[in-house]
């Protein structure tokens, strides 16, 4: 039973909303926009007969996938719906039909389209697999609109297809401890507006948050006691799963591992002891690469991760060695001339090989941010490039297939316009031939966290992760920055509806800076600043 | 790490604010207020050295409540604190000092007091027992203020323990399913104000909300599959037990069992078959006394949830039994007359011995609504009040214990002053000798959830049940509605920095009837209406 007050107010301000809402009506409220759409005569209404039945391939997902379009229906529109087994059951008001299984764990070449129409009498969903099936409800969400005649969706045909196969949101748990509801409702925005990797960085300078069994020391000592148990992420994967989102972890490393040694310092390539970071920046803590015990540990840590987290993808980081504790160590020099490398790159390169193995044996294929990139290395990884374009260039002519994080650092306080140009294949990137531009599987947005905690970073992804979202799932030629920001407003109202806090944290925060008095001046104040904008986006990617 | 950004904010913006709050500076902020406040000289700087030591008795629920103190304070100020073992420790800012051990499990004899005493250099907590830390810390948390010079808290003395042993809050998980996030940021809430009794109301005609193991067609049947697992119960009575809140459980009977009769026809007083409840009112379907598989069934039943929650009481509810299904059946009419029973209230009276006999014999004493009371039920029963303090004084009278719940209706949606002005020392009972006034115990804010949804629950609760909260911890001659509504204004900004939704949930319900789009002409109207209110608080309590 939805608030009857809902209800008796959306009734009474019909008239009242729909004047609002009738000059908007031309153009689709859809984000990201579909492939294709052709709007047809009619409009099928919402009322509290509305129902959903499943056809063809049937599986857990889809019946819990279908009662959350039910109930969040219901919220949208104050309108109590029927999900009850003892009513009779009227005729569905949208069909939704999947033809087969997806594949068991999700991967880059999961077919996610599908096809929607909408008449006055029936929406019909179609879709190969669920993933299609739930994007298609996020679309048809999106379609419901109010105006005098009550809740309704305009009739269209909609066929749709994502451009990228790859659209991730990196999400930083180290810098700033995110907890599991954190997560989840994040996954919750990210299928609302059609991404599908959460690319989770769970290890850095300033925290390991993964539980290791085989190594407990790891988080009991570099963790602060903030880090995810191996049940809380099976939670978040399932989670995930069930919106059609992979999730990719990330342990980076050979660099950004000072919290490991806080543990283990005979990792490291200086002596100890260590202690957690408690700043921001590139630090001097390094692996050892040239310690045989350094990869019999890393193959029990990556065996036991591997086995946790079903992805075909492991991210190994790779980013941001300074050397300093290299060049500083005898042993490591010595190694170096022994095997005549000609500099740090070269050892980070060896690292990487005895890494990919690694990973190999445990069934993973490695990826990693664009200093992995090196000659030596096999043409199976995914290079991240948070360098831009001319890198991933690079790379997809050498055979290796990339993904762009470069202008999609939502931590930089960038105007989503600025993120919604960005465009993988523009630039060096588009002068490529068909085979090399195949091998660019997308992209991801990028939440570094050293500047936000669990109560600020939905104020930092959303809005404007959508802009990248559309960017990476619509045809190349969407590109109206203006109907973007409109959609945009709507899309984050929406957002807050699945529990998302980017608006309704803001005043609570500014009555905390009041003392929590009345913040309506500071209101006035607080909306007419702008933060610091990193523009340096050449000089290092954090 | 706090967002930086906020601190910034508050050093910049002290200036300002200060201004604002010089001018109520004079009055405490405290809510409830203290026994006994007697202000001094100086002021005790909160700043970034800050840190908390614990002294005397210790256990983990101590540990645990002076890390959240230090995380609220941090998240309060925007100062980052020490919570760090690497650190050089400073002098402590706040020193707290427990006795002893309080009981194993909270009852009404618990000591709450405690005492503050705040100076320049340092703030010394020092309690009996752990609970009586905990309402100490909350008034530390409310004392902390901002000036010119920074976060602080103004010198003081406080001398505080409750005035009645029982304030509680009745949650009504049955008539809208509650999930355990609900539950426990209302348990967070409840500790702000320093009520310590969660009531939990978990069957009733519209959904039994209980896993039972003995009998799991109850709530398989009887819940949509909304229902707390045992584990959820387990750790719901743990997270208010770390915050000194004891958990009641109410399982109505033998009125309000529509949901029971699903799976269990055979207990009601006539056949079934019976669905669930999906309207409101007061319904037929009762318990049949004259079984005696009823009380078989009642006795695994109650056997298996006394087992489960430790509180030394156990509610039955016991309201509202309108006699229809008894008048209609034969065999009950004679069942009545063959003992002489004059009337459905007898009938109810026999029940209630039998129900007596059981939970005494599980370890538990019975509480139940008004209806319970009769002259051949034990002394040790208590007996909650809707009908009012004429009915507690004659409970009182006979030797019960009560408590009030008249006036204390949250759903009724009537102002915090009518609520403040209720207590349960007025009209009839303040006639009443030592003795019996002894008997009453407290009261209870009553949170009847037909129209309440998790997502608007915590507009209906907060903040007026901190009105009644003060009511029942502060000196009765507390009761200047002015002070009360300024300080009620800065306890429910509080209370979202715990979680709470009651005010930022607004804007965005807003935005839904708008259609997604900007609800500002919307509010304006919103804010001129005001809900319905119930005044018919003698025609039927829900």
């Amino acid at each position: 039973m939805e608030n009857p007050l809902s209800r008796l107010g959306a009734l009474m301000l019909m008239t009242l909303c729909a004047g609002v809402i009738s000059g908007e009506a031309q153009e689709n409220n859809l984000l990201p926009q579909p492939a294709q759409v052709s709007p047809r005569e009619g409009r099928l209404a919402i009322t509290d007969s509305f129902r959903i039945s499943l056809s063809g391939y049937q599986e857990p997902r889809l019946r819990a996938a279908a009662q959350r379009l039910a109930r969040r229906l219901a919220r949208q529109t104050g309108i109590a719906l029927p999900d009850r087994s003892e009513k009779a059951p009227s005729p569905a008001a949208l069909v939704i039909h999947c033809d087969h299984a997806g594949e068991p764990v999700q991967t880059v070449r999961e077919d996610e389209s599908y096809r929607l129409e909408v008449r006055t009498e029936q929406a019909r969903l179609t879709a190969p697999t669920p993933v299609g099936v739930l994007r298609g409800m996020e679309t048809f969400l999106q379609l419901v609109d109010l105006d005098t005649r009550g809740f309704g969706v305009a009739a269209v045909d909609i066929n749709d297809r994502p451009r990228f196969r790859w659209r991730g949101l990196l999400m930083d748990a180290s810098r700033h401890w995110m907890p599991v509801p954190v997560i989840k409702r994040n996954l919750d925005a990210m299928a609302a507006v059609k991404l599908n990797v959460l690319h989770w960085h769970l290890s850095d300078d300033q925290g390991f948050r993964m539980e290791s069994r085989r190594f407990p020391e790891l988080q009991r000592l570099g963790s602060d006691g903030n880090y995810y148990t191996q049940a809380d992420v099976r939670e978040v994967i399932a989670y995930a799963r069930e919106r059609g989102i992979r999730v990719v972890p990330e342990f980076d490393m050979p660099g950004h591992t000072t919290s490991w040694f806080v543990s283990h310092p005979e990792l490291a390539s200086a002596p100890g002891p260590y202690v957690i970071e408690r700043a921001w920046g590139i630090f001097d803590p390094a692996m050892n690469p040239t310690k045989a015990e350094l990869y019999a540990f890393l193959d029990g840590f990556i065996g036991e991760m591997a086995a946790l987290f079903p992805d075909e993808y492991f991210h190994i980081g790779g980013d941001e060695v300074n050397g300093k504790q290299w060049d500083h160590n005898p042993r490591i020099q010595a190694f170096m001339r022994r095997r005549g490398m000609k500099g740090n790159h070269d050892l980070q390169a060896y690292f990487n090989r005895r890494v990919l193995a690694i990973a190999r044996q445990h069934g993973k294929k490695m990826i990693g941010w664009d200093e992995i990139l090196h000659p030596e290395l096999p043409k199976d990884i995914v290079v991240q490039s948070w360098r831009g374009q001319k890198s991933l260039a690079e790379a997809a002519r050498q055979g290796y297939m990339g993904i762009l994080s470069f202008g999609y650092y939502l931590d930089h306080i960038l105007p989503a316009s600025f993120h919604y140009k960005v465009d993988p294949m523009e630039g060096e990137t588009a002068g490529l031939a068909e085979e090399q531009k195949s091998r660019i599987l997308g992209g991801e947005a990028c939440m570094w966290a050293e500047y936000v905690t669990p109560e600020t970073v939905a104020s930092r992804i959303w809005p404007r992760a959508a802009a990248i979202a559309e960017r990476l799932w619509s045809p190349q030629e969407v590109k109206d920055v203006e109907s973007m920001y409109r959609r945009l407003a709507r899309v984050s109202r929406q957002l807050e509806g699945l529990g998302l806090t980017q608006r309704s944290s803001y005043g609570p925060m500014l009555e905390r800076l009041t003392n929590m008095n009345d913040a309506a001046p500071l209101k006035v104040l607080a909306d007419v600043l702008e933060p610091v904008k990193s523009l340096r986006l050449s000089q290092g990617h954090r």
